[in-house]
């Protein structure tokens, strides 16, 4: 574990300079480095294609961005840190006065070492982005303004990774790769979901993998809008999915609910929590926050939660600005959130439901072994997950549901349920 | 607002002095009065009508009582207030001893000063209610008795308002008008509703009411249960309803559910409250009270709760006492009570349900003006709003379901969907 | 009551003495005892019969047996207490140094003056158990162990009392008689069944029994599972139940709910709880603990808890202990238990579903007698209670559901009920 989160940490390293937007070589460049370690597809969708209510906006590039003063010193420089610009921007080159300049200057009193993040998607503008010391320390002066950008027709691009499993039926894993240089917004989400395909690759070249796997890594809203737009037919056989954001920093783990707020996510999800017995908090959907905006609007209302440590927003003030750095977050918390994320995998996969074969009165536990067994500790099996199991598996009941019902782990019921398959007092529910 | 409370606290005042019971002149001058400000119908049902269970008793009229002590002075005496008579009273003229008088006096020895409020409709019988002090200083002596009333065939008297909307749905208000001369319970629920029926009228005159409106002003139990035995067609038209009662004392507003618990009015005058941020209960259906007893009866189960504001009983000490006088209510408690119907109007006049026309994926707001609009303050549209009504309207959730699962207050959710209703991007589900 | 403790006792005492086992002449010289009492039919089950995933095991006897010293001394004596023999033993006689019996000894280090019970009912073995004070006395010594027991085919042995009421449908109330010398578990379930059915008895002579009634005297497990393979076709008409145990300490009353959770006897029991008015706690079903494991089996779910003490495990130290004994069982305790279930019977064949025949507005109560009725307090009806009753009686509330939602003892709304079946205002809804 400490080793996965040093891979996933120093992934987010390589991809942490790359100035990324919504459309661009930025997000391309950054899909080419998630190719090394898996075998994503890659689209490109040309902008001006209709998608729902949006339209694939002109792509942007950007080369360099600076503010000179009339000493030819710059005083902001997109070099040194790409959350300078004011994403997005369109290009200028252009000498302005102080009081002129302030109009497209950006900061953040409150936090005043730090450069905010901003963006002007679908408004055309420019600006800069600068710690407010800097920019109390700007003096009247002439300054030479160059934003050397371009918003040309292009494409949206995106990538993608389907792995196939035993069922069609599909677990959908999104995060987005529009943002540049921050960490935990959302670098985290994208080292994460990369980890946890490569698992499920590994799981599926075994051919024990339950369920088909997709993971999306799509520039935020209009991404997400753009692949739905483009894969309306898969909607009914998606059975649960998570959007990963905000996974490396300290904060206890953060669960949001999907709209419906009972599916099969939200159990398993809350289970898995609760199982870690570390602190964590539920909180109920809300139609703002990230892409689960898309996958959870009414014409869609997919079983999608979204499992993060904080939540973007208020809960740490790095959000959106230079401080979500690589210092912010850190391997231990990256690798700690990738064992919930594997946890539910794991429990989606293992969550059967099961018919107990000798429903009437108990079985004798005993004369197979299963009761009070002493001997090795190994493979000892609970005894009162053995009895829920047997008691609830009507053929209605899950494991999940099983398990929550009795209060007892998830994996001592899945064992429960494989010690009782073995003495053939249980069976699979294939219909449930 | 001052001057709604002015106003009906004036009303209040010309009805205070009336001798009011469950037949007779006192109601019929009463509602002349009301027909001054509202175009009541008025009722006259005769004396020995059945109305399901009960019969409608013989009318009480009278014009004077006293009891007159050796010397000619009057030691009780109806002039100075009619409690002091036990409501509906027999006629007596008869001398008689201390001793025999007493067992025809009431008073309240808990509070010395304070003349009890005492009914005797479905017996015949006689007496006098006093303070405990008048009481204690009557001495030995020969008393002349007299109650100049009677007791003859005649009619129950009620009056009736109903206010045309767009649809035949109706919102039911009922309040009694069968207490003399006190003022929360109840001339506080006959103004309330008589300044409501106004506001109510003018809004018809507009044409934009969406439902209809009726306003009851009728004897306590037997004024319903007649309303109710010649209405019964009218019953499946009654889509909620409110019985008002003390609202002009200083507590704070209650509410009593209706015996459905979770009906239109339950969860509508429920959000009201949270949306007032002022400090509220809320108290469980319970079949005793007011004429929700009959309104909410199993074979008519209306949607219909009670809201005041401290409720009779034992929540004040003044209810039914010469304490519950122009000095206990006040104009501000019945103009905030007021308001407080008036938003429970507003909020079933515009509780409709919406179907998103743009359900896949969130609309572009931006290019319609709906995000992060700057500018002028004054039509400032909640963000939030916008965002849970266009996510929750699949057709099924109205506005004020939005409301209360959003917990957003209903005024800003109304003025989201209106916004949106403006773009095209909602549409009311007639059929909801 | 005083009396019933007592005679409860008295029984307990009676049958204290006698070493009694799943199988074998203990259980038979039990039931034979309470013939004396109550008029129960006695089953002989051969060895070998299957009963669903079980087999009938050996009849296992014992006449005596115990530990000799090489001075001749019993150093532990069968006769003293039937404790000490691991029940179920196989037959032994054989010297042996105190290293090679001390693998079959078997003491509580933390109680040091108990004998702990412990059996070995499906696997041959055999076994002393002894308080561990007497244990630390064991020198090194040849002794001679002897265990003159007897495991042969035989028979099980269950006792059944059957009550007819004026319905086939019947409650169900189960104890078990297969544990040696220890009163709380459980001769007090014996001896408090046995109370209550001659109770039963009695009213079923009188012809007002709603219900028939049936008692079970069976073995644990073996025998719940034994009885429901016997007696499948019966199921359908179980429609309550109970199983009795642990009725005699001075704890509070436990209630385990069954599987369903929300059956009948779960509401019953609860509202018998509340209105004792006493301390008490309702535990969830869970799938360990006496029959109701059998039961509640997912082949049957019959809507059977259990009502109880102090619950076996680790609710009272003296559990399975020679520490459960007459002295920690008390009258008092048992008589109170025993209310208890009178109570839950009461509810039970009292809790009807009534029609209101005046459903529209409230009855004139004044005209029938019903309304603040003064006079003798005697046969006082709770006002209340009856508009609640006539409130509620739409046909689909039990008594037992409005006592619950009205929060009034079900005493009161019971004798509410019957006086407004006096006045034609209810009438049973016999479909319900």
């Amino acid at each position: 574990m400490e080793n996965l989160g040093t891979e996933m940490y120093s992934l987010m390293k390589k991809l942490f300079p790359i100035c990324r937007s919504i459309t661009g070589d930025g997000v391309r460049k950054t899909l080419k480095i998630l190719q090394e370690e898996i075998n994503l597809e890659i689209h490109e969708v040309p902008t001006g294609t209709q998608v729902f209510d949006w339209t694939i906006p002109k792509e942007w590039n950007i080369n360099d961005a600076y503010v000179k003063n009339s000493q030819g010193e710059k005083v902001i420089d997109f070099k040194k840190s790409n959350l300078h610009v004011l994403n997005y921007s369109t290009p200028i080159n252009k000498k302005m006065q102080l009081e002129e300049l302030k109009k497209n200057l950006h900061t953040i009193p409150e936090h005043p070492n730090w450069i905010p993040y901003l963006t002007s998607y679908y408004k055309e503008n420019w600006g800069f982005c600068l710690s407010h010391n800097k920019y109390l320390q700007l003096t009247e002066d002439t300054y030479e303004v160059v934003i050397d950008s371009t918003l040309n027709d292009g494409h949206l691009t995106y990538g993608e990774l389907f792995v196939k499993g035993n069922s069609q039926e599909e677990i959908l894993f999104s995060c987005y790769v529009c943002h540049p240089s921050m960490c935990n917004d959302n670098l985290s989400g994208v080292v994460l979901l990369t980890a946890l395909a490569k698992m499920i690759i590994n799981k599926s070249k075994e051919g024990n993998l339950r369920y088909s796997y997709r993971f999306l890594f799509i520039p935020e809203t209009i991404g997400a809008i753009t692949w739905l737009a483009r894969n309306e037919e898969k909607m009914d056989l998606i059975k649960a999915g998570l959007v990963a954001t905000c996974a490396g920093d300290p904060g206890i783990v953060h669960y949001k609910k999907s709209r419906i707020g009972e599916a099969l996510i939200d159990r398993a999800v809350q289970k898995v929590l609760t199982d870690s017995e570390k602190s964590h908090k539920v909180i109920d959907f809300f139609p703002s926050g990230s892409d689960e905006r898309q996958f959870c609007s009414p014409g869609f209302n997919l079983p999608m939660g979204s499992l993060m440590r904080s939540p973007y927003g208020k809960y740490f003030p790095e959000y959106h600005t230079s401080a979500d750095n690589l210092e912010f977050v850190q391997a231990k918390f990256l690798a700690d959130s990738q064992q919930v994320y594997e946890q539910v995998v794991y429990t989606l996969e293992h969550n059967k439901t099961y018919v107990n074969l000798n429903p009437k009165c108990e079985p004798q536990l005993g004369k197979r072994g299963l009761y009070n067994q002493l001997g090795g500790q190994r493979n000892k099996i609970d005894h009162m997950a053995i009895m829920w199991v047997l008691n609830m598996s009507d053929g209605t009941n899950s494991l999940l549901e099983i398990s929550l019902k009795a209060n007892i782990k998830f994996i001592e019921v899945k064992l429960a349920a494989d010690a009782l398959i073995k003495c053939n007092l249980l069976k699979e529910n294939v219909e449930a």
